[in-house]
């Protein structure tokens, strides 16, 4: 059962808004030697971006009735995080990106150093949101957030992948390999972007089984179709250079398995993704939307 | 009334060894393409540095019968973050430094991406460990830990502090904004330091005024006489590059109030110091000790 196609739409333009608003109410310049770390994290943090881990956040929270307010403050921390790896991966020393979010990238825009720093502070600023007891006024609650975040984020998660991904260019792996680094590299972030809205929601570990099935099959899905729109992709639209993975000869779901599987694999995930969310009623319908969006997408 | 001065160089030596072992047991190699990011994340955190921040921690902790095993832990949290902020301050965008703690800086050992990553993991490990419940089994004071050291590393703390150091290259800056830079940059992860072991205490924040005000002291003072070894020092002991500030024309406490006045006020806070403890019987001794030292060590 399909959800109604504004249900996503205004889902994705209300948190694109609540999202912006959130960081600008954090990020005000101090009015001192700081003021362009700010700006520069304002310039990573403000306006773009499909805000995709905050939704993920919030819908999974509304499932079981948490205080919107709570849940987004808990999604912009998420958001900081996938920001602040977005700032440190464009740099030189990384993928040398030119372009993000259709905006130049932290570092063109202002410096190699202030973008280094710009995506620490902003590491930094996600920790701070969590542990503060206005965020959430159980100390059990906020405990749980940070923990699983910062597992999600650091070297078994997403910086375990990104240095996988760095070691990709230097041998061809194998699809297993390939599996494994985007598990890591975005897949453990949109996890822990269900799991945080679960952990929100009171439901214990145990309880947590099917939306964990569903948001490993997002993650997946949501590479393959990263990838997909690396090989397919309008530059413009996605805002960023495209192509890049051919070029650098890196082993892709694409590469690896050929487009047309590669688009079977993606659409399987999300009929995997929705089939895990069967226990629920239209409460869950914003999360099938998602499922369905990631390989619809076209940025 | 002076401490032996052995209970000095015990306290650092089995706080060396300690750390080491702490970072050893957390950073085994994972055996697979992430080998490399560990490697790097050992090479930065293992073998060298003072560990002054994790022995604030532990000495700090004591005052007040903490485990030590539990505060070890937290100082290993502490000095993840410092060991992360050297690795980023050192790349070739920010000090471009090629030797630290007597060995090649990491973007010098591996390169600068892996460089970023490790530092980047080594931020989020610090935040993982103080939310374990392994750590402390109280989360109010898990999120107490983990809201102390955001703040202090992030753009409030450490990150800001470093962003006005690199403007400190631009413009020169009066005594009281290089008071303000030092005391972001160096003085806040020093303060949560000590802090984070009133912390783990049970100390509430208005019992803590008198040790607050050590850790100002003593941070102040360690800047202080960081320029002044920067002038004086041996680089060889130092283990890395000195004279640097002087070269970048930057305001330092030296630059701004004289080699000799420096010293003399780097003395009358050690002093100050020393007086915030009065409370404090011979179980403050090794943090009196601590403060003697920061204007005494010749590294």
């Amino acid at each position: 059962m399909a959800a109604p196609p504004s249900l996503l739409q205004d889902s994705l333009a209300q948190i694109a808004a609540d999202i912006d608003q959130e960081f600008d109410g954090l990020l005000k310049l101090p009015g001192d030697a700081r003021d362009r770390l700010y700006a520069a994290m304002r310039h990573a943090a403000i306006g773009g971006g499909k805000r995709l881990r905050p939704l993920l956040v919030t819908a999974t929270a509304a499932l079981f009735h948490v205080d919107r307010a709570v849940a987004l403050r808990v999604g912009t921390a998420v958001e900081a995080i996938h920001v602040y790896s977005l700032v440190h991966d464009d740099l030189p020393c990384m993928d040398d990106d030119d372009m993000r979010r259709g905006k130049p990238t932290v570092h063109r825009a202002f410096d190699d150093a202030t973008a280094v720093l710009a995506g620490d502070s902003l590491h930094a600023l996600a920790f701070e949101i969590l542990a503060n007891p206005q965020t959430h006024g159980d100390p059990f609650v906020r405990g749980e957030l940070v923990s699983t975040l910062a597992l999600a984020s650091g070297p078994e998660g997403m910086a375990g992948g990104q240095m996988m991904d760095i070691e990709a260019e230097k041998s061809t792996f194998d699809l297993q390999t390939v599996m494994r680094l985007q598990a890591l590299k975005t897949g453990a972030l949109i996890a822990a972007s269900v799991e945080m809205g679960a952990i929100l929601g009171h439901i214990p570990a145990e309880g947590r089984t099917h939306l964990r099935g569903y948001a490993r099959d997002i993650g997946l899905a949501f590479q393959i179709a990263d990838d997909i729109l690396d090989v397919e992709g309008d530059p413009e639209l996605a805002g960023k250079a495209l192509q890049k993975d051919a070029a650098a000869n890196k082993g892709t779901f694409v590469s690896l398995m050929g487009l047309e599987r590669a688009k079977q694999q993606a659409e399987m995930l999300v009929q995997q993704a929705n089939d895990h969310l069967s226990n629920y009623g239209a409460e869950a319908d914003l999360l099938r939307a998602i499922a369905n969006y990631i390989t619809e997408r076209d940025r």
